[in-house]
Order: C-alpha cells, then sequence, then structure tokens
C-alpha cells in the first residue's frame, strides 16, 4: 500500500481516534519534524491539517521544541489557535516567545475570547499588551475587561460573546433575529433577558424557545437562573456549582448584577480534572502545577522543598529512636521490628487522610457529620490496630521466641493505629479551618506523627518491660 | 423575626447555597427529623419541599437512616426521585429496600431515562424486576435495552430520550414539530437525523437550526458527527473523549450504527470526578468504591487487605534489617539512622509514582514520550539523592562526630532516591502494560523496593566499611 496516499485519508474517513494513534508513531513524528525543516507547508498540510486542536496540541508537544514555532508559521490560517489552549503552560507559553506578533495577534481573532483569554494570561505584562494593542478595539476593550478579573476566576474563563435581549421581544421576532443577523455567537445553548442597564433577569434555553408561540414575550418565558455566577467567584467554587446542580451553562454577572458573560460546563470540566489532580499531586509531594513537560531542573526544586520537610520529618523520628540506644543495643530484635510498627501507623494514617482530604474537597465532609466520621475512623483504627497486634505477635513469636517481644509490639501496633486515625483525620479537619490547604500540607504532620508515636510507644514499651 | 417565616420564604428569594447552609444546622435537621416522626407533611413541605434534588440528598444523608424513607412517603408526588440519584450507594440501597415499590414504581416514572437505570442497577435481581413490572411497557422496554448493556458502559448512562428525524424533513417542518408535540424531551442541545433503518447520519445543533432557512432540508444542514459513542463503550474511555474534544452531548449507537441514545456533559462531569476521586483513593490505599456514609464494618474490612499487604513488605525489610544484627549490635547509630534513608527513599518514589500514575491514567505518558520522562525522572533522583546526601553527611557528622558514618549514610542516601526514581516510573508502567490498574497497585511494590533497598544499602556499605 502506498504510504502517502494511507495519509492523505479525509477527516470524515479517518476514525476520530486516529490523530491520537498517529501521533503516538515516532515515524509519523520524524515525517512531520522532517517536513517543517525543509518547509514543506503542503506536505504538512496533507499530514496534519485537518487534525482536531487537541491532537494539535499533542502533536506539537512531541514535536523538539524549535519546530513547534514554525509548524504554525507555516500552517498560517489553516493552524486554530484553539490548539495553544489544550497545551502544557510550558510548551505553550515557549511557542508563545518566539512566534512573530503579527502571527499571534491574526490567530487570536478568530479565537472565542475565553480561549484569547486563557492564551493571554500567562504572558508577560509587555507580551501581553503589545498584542492586545494591535487587535481591534472592540475585542481588546473585552479580552482587557476579563483579563482585569482576579486569576482563577469565573471572569477569567467566562465567554463574552452571548445573545442578551429585552423582556418585550416576542418570541418570533427572536427567532427571527437569530436568522438574520450575522456575527452571533458560534454556539450558544441559551438566550439571556435583561432590562435596559443590562441587568440580568433570566434565561430562556433554546429547547423552550422553540416550543413557544411566536406571539409570546420573551419576559413571560423567562426563567430567572438559580445558579448566577459572579465575576470574582473563584474558579473552583463555580465548578463545584455546576457539578452540584448539573448545569449545562450559567451566566456571569458583575458587582452591579449586570450580564458580562457566560460559563459553559467544557471549560468547567477541565477546572474539575485540574482540581482532582491538583488533589492527587499535593498528597503524593507533588507541586499543583507539575507538568509532564517540565524541565529537570524545575522539578528538580520543586520536589526538593517536600523532600526536605520529609527529612527533618524523619530526623525528629530518629531522635526520638536515639533515646532508646540502651535498649536497642541490649535487644538488637527491636531495631529489626521497629520500622515494621512505624510503616504500619503510616499507612493507616495515609488511608484516613485520604479519605478525609478528599471529602473536605468535594465538601462532604462537614461540620454536621465530622463527629460521626471521626469516631467510625477511630474505631476502624482500633479494630485494625486489634487485628495486626495479634497477628504481628504471633509472627514476632514465631521469629524470636520471646512472648514478651510478640506483647510489646501487639500493643505498640495498637496504640499507633489508634493514633493513625486521629491524626489521619483530625490534622486535615485542624489545617482545613485554619485556611490551609489540608492536600498540600497534611502529609508531612501526620507521617511525623505516626513515626514519633509508634518508635516512642514500641521502644518506650520496651525499656519498661525489660 | 419570627423563625417560621423565615423558614418559609420561596425559591425564588433563596440564595441557591442556602439549602446547603441549613442542612449544616444541626436544630434544622432535629426540626426536619421532628416532622418527619410526627407525620407532619405540611410542615415538611414549608420546610423542604422546595430544595434542589443535589440539596435533597445532603439532607437525606444527614437524616437517621430510618427517617429517609418515611421523608419520601410523606412528601409523596412531591419528592423528585432524581435527588436519589445524587446519594451513596449505600444510602440509596438502603432507602430503596425500605420503600413501598408503589412509591418507588411512581417516582420512577417520572424520571429520565439514564436517572431511572442509574437508580436500578444497583438492585437485586428481584427488586429490579418487580419495580419493571410495574412500568408501562414502552418504558420498561427502554430501561431493560439500558439494562442489558454491560456495567459502566455509555449504555448504563445515555437518555433514551431524544429527537430523531428524517433526513426529507426541511427546517420549516421541524420547527413546527418541536412547537406542536407534547411529549418531546424536557432538555436538548440537537436533533439527530437518522436513515429509514433508524442508522445515525448526524445532528443537527438546535442553534444552527435557528439560523437556517424553513425550506432548507435537514439532510443539507446536518453534519456527521465526529465522536459517535459505542453502547458498550467503558464510560471512562467515553468521558477521555467528551474531555479531550469539549463535547457537550454526543449520540450513542449500537453494534449496527442505530441510534439508540444520546450521553449529555453532565453525566460526565460526574464520571470524570469519580475516576479522579478513584486515582486519589487507591494511591491513598483505600477501595475506589469506598463512600463517607460507609459503615464502620464495611471500611474496617476494606482498609484491612491493603494493610495486609503493607504488612507483609514491612515484615520483608524487617529480614533484611535482621541480617545485619550483628553490625547494628556493634555501632547502635545505624538502628538510630536507618529509618531516615528508608523514609526518604519512600517519599522520593511516591513523588515520581503520583506523577507517572497521574499521566497514564490521563494518557498524557505515552509510549512516545516514556524515555524522556524516565532520564528526567532519574536525573531529579539523582540530583536530589547528592544533595541530601550532602545534608545528612554534615547533620550526622555533627550528632556523632563519626566522619565514615555521614560517608555512609551519603551514599546509601545516593543509592536509594535512584532506586526510588526507577521504581516509581518503572513499576507503574509495567503494571500498566500488563493489564493492571497503576494507581492500586504500584504503592506496595514501590515502598517495598525503597524499604529494601534503603536498609540493605545503609547497612550492607556499613558492613563493608567496618
Amino acid at each position: 500500500m502506498n504510504d502517502d496516499t494511507e495519509l492523505a485519508v479525509r477527516p470524515h474517513e479517518r476514525d476520530p481516534e486516529d490523530g491520537l494513534a498517529l501521533i503516538d508513531d515516532p515515524a509519523f513524528i520524524e515525517r512531520v519534524a522532517d517536513a517543517i525543516e525543509a518547509g514543506r507547508d503542503d506536505e504538512l498540510r496533507v499530514l496534519i491539517a485537518d487534525f482536531h486542536e487537541t491532537d494539535m496540541a499533542r502533536l506539537l508537544e512531541a514535536l523538539p521544541a524549535p519546530a513547534r514555532p514554525k509548524l504554525i508559521e507555516l500552517l498560517g490560517s489553516d493552524f486554530d489557535f484553539t490548539a495553544l489552549t489544550e497545551l502544557d503552560e510550558t510548551v505553550r507559553v515557549q511557542i508563545l516567545e518566539e512566534l512573530e506578533t503579527k502571527t499571534v495577534v491574526e490567530g487570536m481573532r478568530d479565537l472565542d475570547s475565553d480561549d484569547a483569554v486563557y492564551i493571554l494570561e500567562d504572558l508577560d505584562d509587555a507580551d501581553k499588551q503589545e498584542i492586545l494593542g494591535q487587535l481591534p478595539l472592540t475585542e481588546r476593550a473585552a479580552l482587557q475587561r476579563s483579563l482585569d478579573y482576579p486569576e482563577e476566576s469565573a471572569g477569567r474563563r467566562m465567554q463574552t460573546e452571548f445573545i442578551a435581549l429585552p423582556p418585550f421581544w416576542t418570541v418570533g421576532q427572536t427567532l427571527d433575529y437569530i436568522g438574520e443577523t450575522e456575527g452571533l455567537p458560534e454556539t450558544f445553548f441559551e438566550l439571556f433577558v435583561v432590562d435596559p442597564t443590562y441587568r440580568l433577569t433570566g434565561s430562556v434555553p433554546l429547547d423552550r424557545l422553540l416550543r413557544t408561540k411566536r406571539g409570546v414575550k420573551l419576559g413571560d418565558v423567562v426563567t430567572p437562573d438559580r445558579h448566577v455566577v459572579q465575576a470574582t467567584d473563584d474558579q473552583e467554587d463555580v465548578a463545584r456549582v455546576f457539578e452540584r446542580y448539573n448545569l449545562i451553562s450559567a451566566p456571569v454577572v458583575d458587582g452591579a448584577g449586570r450580564l458580562v458573560g457566560v460559563l459553559t460546563v467544557d471549560d468547567i470540566v477541565d477546572v474539575i480534572q485540574e482540581e482532582a489532580d491538583e488533589d492527587v499531586k499535593a498528597l503524593g509531594g507533588v507541586a499543583a502545577d507539575e507538568e509532564l513537560s517540565d524541565s529537570f531542573w524545575y522539578i528538580a526544586k520543586s520536589r526538593f522543598s517536600w523532600l526536605l520537610v520529609n527529612l527533618i520529618a524523619a530526623n525528629l523520628a530518629s531522635f526520638v529512636i536515639a533515646l532508646f540506644e540502651d535498649e536497642l543495643q541490649r535487644l538488637v530484635a527491636l531495631a529489626v521490628l521497629m520500622p515494621i510498627v512505624a510503616s504500619q501507623g503510616g499507612n493507616a494514617a495515609t488511608q484516613t487522610m485520604t479519605v478525609a482530604v478528599r471529602a473536605i474537597a468535594t465538601r462532604e465532609l462537614r461540620a454536621s457529620n465530622a463527629r460521626r466520621v471521626i469516631a467510625r475512623e477511630l474505631l476502624v483504627g482500633l479494630f485494625n490496630g486489634v487485628v495486626f497486634a495479634v497477628i504481628m505477635a504471633a509472627v514476632v513469636f514465631a521469629r524470636f521466641g520471646v512472648a514478651d517481644l510478640g506483647f510489646i509490639i501487639a500493643l505498640a501496633m495498637i496504640i499507633n493505629l489508634v493514633a493513625a486515625a486521629l491524626g489521619g483525620i483530625l490534622v486535615p479537619l485542624t489545617l482545613n479551618k485554619m485556611g490551609v490547604d489540608p492536600a498540600v500540607s497534611s502529609g508531612p504532620f501526620v507521617t511525623t506523627i505516626t513515626d514519633v508515636i509508634g518508635f516512642f510507644a514500641f521502644l518506650g514499651i520496651a525499656s519498661l518491660w525489660f
């Protein structure tokens, strides 16, 4: 089969997953890179011009850094700048810094306002102003207004293209207007009804509009939105509301209640994904903004600080061990066994902490059920503590033939698993009450607690016993 | 102010977050519980009948178990069964088991098909058939068809209410049909165009319909959907496609390409959220289906198995330590310091593992970039290993005044941090290749590796040295 014709298959004949499969093929990437190197834009168009923006982003990430801006310049107006919003931040900033301002300005003009803001907000002020300065006045003003809202706010994520109509318009008038007007938003799911000062009255979903008689006034078919978003609201809070109330879109208003934009759930999906990602990473001791494309140096620095905190905690535990040097010298089995107690406590605490951190993030753990959850975790800790105490007592007796040692490790195990349960839930709850993100900060506290209590309980009881 | 009038505020005057605030107030919960106990359904209606389904779910969870089904029976047709879809599974099953079949059947009739399936699928077969048997034939057939698809498949999550029209209909005919027909789906964002055998041609979003002249045929305005979902597709794969291509909805077809349903992004948001939640929990050693409302007994059992695996790993590490009993006896400082090496390795490995597991889940880590990421992690491990080696050498020299000991711990630290980086990325990649979920199984392997190598390197070098 001829390789060229195979790759020239047009979009509608291609499986939608094909773009992704191609990107995983090193031969394909090399072929694209060669075409870029040689400036063969015709070949490039055949190879990749029909890629979905998301696949284009994956392709850009797979290419060597110098080839990325060249690809965009070569494709010209065939390159959809929306692809840049799907890139890792590091790669996006690198590309934007190397592209000619003219290319960026051209590309930005075709974007929805929310995508344009997403791309602009990571640039430094000089670059931002240079690009804004070359955009037409109305676009510039809309983007500037979004950029004036705080980072990670609804105002940054909203689309400023929407249809807002007065309540005295009839359904018929509205349908005609939509049918005849050029330059309406590319996609929309509802109309908004506003008063003369642009204050939001409510919305009319398109399906309801279609089911209403032409003579009816919008004011009589509009329903007030129960979930109006403030432009200054934090995007995570907004995501929570979307998720809780299964929203598809929501109007965004400014401090005076004037409609300034609309948020749709596809933007919110990214926020939910990011937020969950941050929790996973934070619990694993990784910076929330670490990305797979980050440089060695950036990652090494960001991982270092967490490990340093852990090193301090581990040294603290080591000082506890040092208190019992005499006992360790006398009975070396204590040294052999003590990491088991600490490790089992650490793992039990991590279980409880994981559940607590996640339940706090999803607002499932609240004042009303905290006491019940704490009691349950304590019971689980006590129960599993007793079970593992019995197991370890048997193991230790089998290994060392000393019944006393089995009893000591059993007692230490129970104490440490109860402490683990308490620490695992109280530390995140307390941090949260203090306004500190429990996902980021709970880990070191909790493992320090279980290490210190684990070693202290085991070696302390041993020193009293022998 | 009079308490009763305050609570009687109607929905449109209430802040949308109010329902949630009320549920956090123990006095309010008690008042609702009292009203249920005394059977005062009028008071209940004033208190809570205007709650959004999600808030109603939170309220049900906050109430004592026996009060939950009573509340539903008391509210009768004022209770929206959609609330049941927002409950933790444990609570939902408890309520459904205690409700009268008649109440459940009545409540199910008002539900969208996807919500009805969501509620039915957790019931045992006898209950399921009893409820299905009392539903009208068409509803029963639609639900049964969805239930025949595998668990966690698109077929289970899809809505079977949609509008499908033939390509020869004009836009005008379509608009009139929508305006005049009773019993259309409650909400819809697009129409589907199908051939006489119900095979999907494509879809027409409502906004496009509104912008097209009345005389145009649907067949001329329809676009083929690039992202058609198979009813048997796994919901997580579908979620990935929604996320990647920013979809609002997608048609679902059966094996023969016939349109059988539609998936909307609000259902997918729940899947994305669940999936992220499962990753967080799995990495923390908690069962994916553990819920805050689960009983003590269920939690204790589910946590136990993970801790048992950890106990075995910890005992393995302990056997490694036992190999060096003589050295430990001779130099007790080794016992004091050895947990530091192991713990630092464990934490570094967890960092790498977290990044790897998450990148595998989001399909960011692929064959094409695996080598680069492995090399980077190794470099980071080596770099941080050297830095912490220097720090610990200094600390140990200060504490014990023995330069040799500082050198030994430094060397062990470098070895263990490099091993941690390798294990942290290779274990998840290997498990994934073997078809095992790396989020669930990586942890125990990785910590065993760092514990064993940490103790072995530190004590082994010491035994060679002294």
